[in-house]
C-alpha cells in the first residue's frame, strides 16, 4: 500500500471509459506496459478474483459431472485443418510458431484460438462405444487470437482466460439437455454468486460459432449502455464428430455420430463486467465469494490504549480467519482514514473498525462497501452478522443491476422509434425482425454498429407484426444492442 | 469406466520402466498421440491430480505472504534479451512466432522457457521505495522448452506444468530468508502432505540457475535408483535487479538494487513422483490430499436387498459429502471384483464396501489401498475413523519411501567403490569432493551419465580426507546420482 492519490475518479455514469480506464491502474488491477500489443498483465487484485471466479466455475462443472483436462497450447497444422468452417472462421487470427532453437520447423504449429481441434482427435481416441458417453471434459487455460479490432483490457485482447468445456452425448437430446445444463452452471454462478444479471440470447444464424448447429450467449449490460458476451454454450450436432470421426457403438450395435456441445466462459470478461458493473465513484466493488480480502479490520487508534486495541483486533482477525473467511488486518502506520480510502478503491465488501469505544461497548463498527453505510454489530454476534451480511451484499448489488437491465430494454414499434433510441438511449432495444441477415446490415450501417443479439431463449416472445427493417411479416421478437 | 484388462502390472521393483510407461496409459493419466514431440495430454484422472496439487501450494504461498499474478506467455524479444547469462541459458530451447494471420511479426515473440525476463521489465516499475517491499510474486502456468533430450511423459517435456515465484528484497539477509521460507514451504506440502521424501541440495557452481548465485533444489529418488528434481528456490541476489534496473529509495535516501529470489515448483514433475513412489503392482496409491477421488463406496449385492443396499450406500455417501470429502459411489453393473480391481488401479485411497451384512451390523467393510488391507468399522465412528486413517495411510506411504531413500544413500570412500556403487547400486553416493568441474566431468564419464547434485542443505557435513577423484584436498561432502 503507498500513498494512494485521493483525486476523485472521474465520474462513472457520465464517462464510464474514462472511469474504466482509471480504475483498473489506481487499483493496480492490470498494467499496460507489456510491450506487447493486445497482451496485458494481471496484478495480484484482479489475478486473485481470476482465480476465486475459476474456482467457483470448476466447482460448479465437478458437480454437474464435468472433468478437468489439459491438452496442449500447440495444435499442429493436420489437426487444425480437419473441419472448414472452423479454419475459415478462425485461420485469420492465429499465431504460428514457426521455429524452436535456431531450426526452423517442419511443419509449423498455431497457438491454440479454442481447442476443438486440439481436442477431438484425441476424443476419436477415446470413445468407441455408448458405455463410453457422455464424455464431458472442460480446461482451465488461456487462447490466443490475433484481434485486429482494437483492444480493450480484459475485454478484447489477444490473450484471454476463459474455461472451455466439450461434451459428447449418445443423442442428440442429450446434447440438448446439456446446453440446458451449461446455461444453468453460468446462471448459478453468474446470478447466485456474482450478482451479475444478463440476457440469454440464442444467436442468430449468421452470428454462430463457426461449426455449430446453435450458439447461446449470455450478454451483460455495461454502464455506458454497451453489451458483452461473457459465456456462451453451443449445440455443434454432428459438425465437428464427422469431421473428426467421432463415433461410437450403440447399445443395438450400430455405429453412430456422437451429439457434441461446447462451453465457454469467459473469466476475463467477467473479471470486466464485475468491475465495470458493481463498481462506482469510490472505486470497485467486488462480490464477496470472489473478493481477494473480503473483510478488512483497521485499528481506531487512541493514545494509550494501541495495546488494547490491537489486541481486539488480532482475536478478530482469528476468529474470522477460523471460519475460513479471506480477512486482513491493516495494522500499517497510515491514518484510518487513507486506510478507508484505500480499501474502498479496491472493493472489499466489508471493513471492520475497531477502537477503545467499540471495545467499551462490546460492539464492532461495521461498514458496507455496497451502501457504503457505517453501522454497530455486537461482538458476540460476529460470525452470525457477517453471515448475513454477506447475502444482503449480493442482494443488493444484483438488485441494483437488475434495475438497470430493465431500465434499458426498451421496445421500438418502428424502424423511426429504433433509430432513435439507437442514437439517443442505447441498451437493448427490441424489435419485430424477418430474421434476415440483409436487415441486420442495415441496421449495423444505419446505427453505426448495432448488431442483432438474437432472441431471448426461454421465453417464447410471438410477434404479431412486420420487421420493423423491411417491412416483410416479422418472424420473431430481437433484441438489438451495441456491443463491445 | 470399461472393462479393465485385468493383466498384471509389470513388475514395479524389477522393471520399473516398463512399469510406468503401463500404468500412465492404464489408468487413464496421460495420451502420448498428441503427434507434436514433447507435448502430451493429461486426462482427467491426472489433471484432477495436478489441479488439487496446485491448489496445495497456491493455499501455502498465499498463508506466506505471496499474491497471485498473471504475465502472457510470449516474451517480447528485447525483455529476452537483458541478462546476458540467462539467454546464454536459455535461447537455444524456445519456441519462435514468428507469423499472425496472414502476417510476418515485425519483431519474433518467444514462448517464455520461464518468466524472469517477462517479470521483471514491470518490476521495475512498480519498485520504487523501500515500502514497495517484499514483492513476492507467483504464477500457477506452463512454461515451454525445446527440449532435445528425450522426452519422458511428465518427467521431461517440451511444456511443463509448474509454478514460479518471483520475490524482490530490500536486504540480501531478506533474500535469504526467502530462501528459506521457499524451501519450508515445499518441505510443508512434500512431507506433510504427499508423504514424498527428497534430498534437499545445494547445487554446484556450475549447474546453477542461469544468473543465480546459488541454487537449491529438491531431489527425489525413483524406485530404479535415478532422482529427480521436483523443485528449486534460487538466491539471484542482484544479478537481475542489475540487469532489469530494479532499484528502490531506502528508507535513508539511498538508492540500491532489489535482492531477488526465485522458486519453481515442478508440479508436472510431483505428479510423475507421486506416480513412481506411491504406485504398487495394483496400480497406482495417490495421496489422500490430492486424490480425485478420495472415499469410493462400493455396494455388496444381494438378491432382495438391493433396495437396503443402495440407501444405505447413499446415506454413508451423503455424509462423506457433507463433510467436503471427494467421494464416489460406483453403482454402475459391474461386478464388484472388477469394480475393487479399477479403484485400485486408480489408486483411491479408501474403499467402503457395503453389504447386507454390513448393514446387520452396524459395519462398515473398510479396504485401504496403501496396506491393501480390508477390516470392518463402526458405522457410528465413520467420520473419525475416516478423519484418523487418511493420516495413518500418509505416514504409511512416506515411512516407506524414507526407508527406500535411507538405504539408497551409500558412502563411498575411493574412488573403487564409488564406480562399484554406481555400476551395481545406483541411488545417492555420498563422497570427498574438491568442488570442481573437472572432476565432475570425469564422474560422467566414467560412470555413464552421473552427476555432481551437490551437498546437503542444512546439516554440515565436514570433509576430513581427499576428493575420491583427484586426491586434492576435499572442500565439501557431495551427493552423486544419475539424474532424469
Amino acid at each position: 500500500m503507498g500513498e494512494d492519490t485521493e483525486i476523485p475518479l472521474p465520474d462513472k455514469e457520465q464517462n464510464f471509459n474514462d472511469w474504466y480506464n482509471e480504475i483498473i491502474l489506481r487499483a493496480e488491477l492490470v498494467d499496460l506496459r507489456y510491450g506487447v500489443k493486445g497482451f496485458i498483465v494481471y496484478r495480484p487484485n484482479l489475478a486473485t478474483v481470476l482465480k476465486q471466479t475459476y474456482r467457483l466455475f470448476e466447482d460448479a462443472l465437478d458437480e454437474h459431472g464435468h472433468s478437468i483436462c489439459n491438452f496442449p497450447v500447440v495444435i499442429p497444422l493436420e489437426f487444425f485443418q480437419k473441419e472448414a468452417e472452423h479454419i475459415k472462421g478462425f485461420s485469420g487470427e492465429v499465431f504460428w510458431i514457426t521455429k524452436a532453437g535456431d531450426s526452423e520447423l517442419d511443419k509449423p504449429l498455431l497457438l491454440r484460438p479454442t481447442s476443438e481441434t486440439a481436442m477431438y482427435p484425441l476424443y476419436a481416441y477415446w470413445i468407441r462405444s455408448y458405455r463410453d458417453l457422455p464424455l464431458k471434459l472442460y480446461q482451465s487455460n488461456t487462447v490466443y487470437r490475433y484481434e485486429t479490432k482494437a483492444t480493450k483490457p480484459l475485454i478484447r485482447g489477444r490473450e484471454f482466460y476463459w474455461i472451455e468445456a466439450h461434451d459428447v452425448h449418445r443423442t442428440f437430446e442429450d446434447a440438448v439437455n446439456q446446453v440446458k445444463e451449461d446455461m444453468e452452471i453460468t446462471i448459478d454462478v453468474l446470478h447466485n454468486q456474482l450478482g451479475i444479471p444478463f440476457l440469454l440470447m440464442e444467436r442468430p444464424s449468421w452470428d454462430r460459432f463457426a461449426g455449430a448447429e446453435h450458439s447461446f450467449a449470455f450478454d451483460v449490460l455495461f454502464p455506458d449502455k454497451e453489451v458483452l458476451q461473457i459465456a456462451t454454450t453451443h449445440l455443434l450436432g454432428e459438425t465437428f464428430s464427422r469431421a473428426f470421426d467421432i463415433m461410437f457403438e450403440d447399445e443395438d450395435g450400430t455405429k453412430k455420430y456422437g451429439q457434441q456441445t461446447c462451453f465457454g466462459i469467459g473469466i476475463s470478461r467477467i473479471a470486466a463486467t464485475i468491475i465495470s458493473m458493481h463498481g462506482d465513484n469510490y472505486g470497485l466493488i467486488i462480490p464477496f465469494h470472489v473478493a481477494p480480502i473480503q473483510i478488512i479490520i483497521v485499528p481506531i487508534p487512541k493514545k494509550g490504549k494501541s495495546e488494547l486495541i490491537l489486541e481486539k483486533c488480532e482475536e478478530v482477525y482469528q476468529k474470522l480467519k477460523d471460519k475460513g473467511y479471506r480477512v486482513k488486518l491493516d495494522n500499517s502506520e497510515n491514518r484510518p482514514g487513507a486506510k478507508f480510502y484505500h480499501w474502498e478503491l479496491l472493493g472489499v465488501p466489508i471493513r471492520l473498525e475497531i477502537g477503545p469505544k467499540d471495545i467499551e461497548n462490546g460492539v464492532i463498527t461495521t461498514f458496507r462497501r455496497d451502501k457504503r453505510e457505517r453501522f454497530q454489530i455486537k461482538e458476540s454476534q460476529l460470525i452470525k452478522t457477517i453471515e448475513q451480511l454477506r447475502g444482503e451484499i449480493l442482494n443488493e448489488l444484483r438488485s441494483r443491476r437488475e434495475k438497470d437491465l430493465e431500465e434499458n430494454i426498451r421496445e421500438a414499434k418502428n424502424k423511426e422509434e429504433f433509430l432513435e433510441i439507437a442514437k439517443n438511449k442505447g441498451g437493448f432495444i427490441k424489435i419485430e425482425f424477418c430474421d434476415g441477415n440483409k436487415c441486420a446490415e442495415v441496421i449495423k450501417e444505419e446505427t453505426g454498429g448495432y448488431e442483432v443479439r438474437g432472441k431471448l431463449f426461454g421465453k417464447e416472445e410471438k410477434t404479431m407484426g412486420n420487421c420493423i427493417i423491411c417491412g416483410e411479416k416479422a418472424k420473431s421478437i430481437v433484441y438489438v444492442a451495441k456491443a463491445y
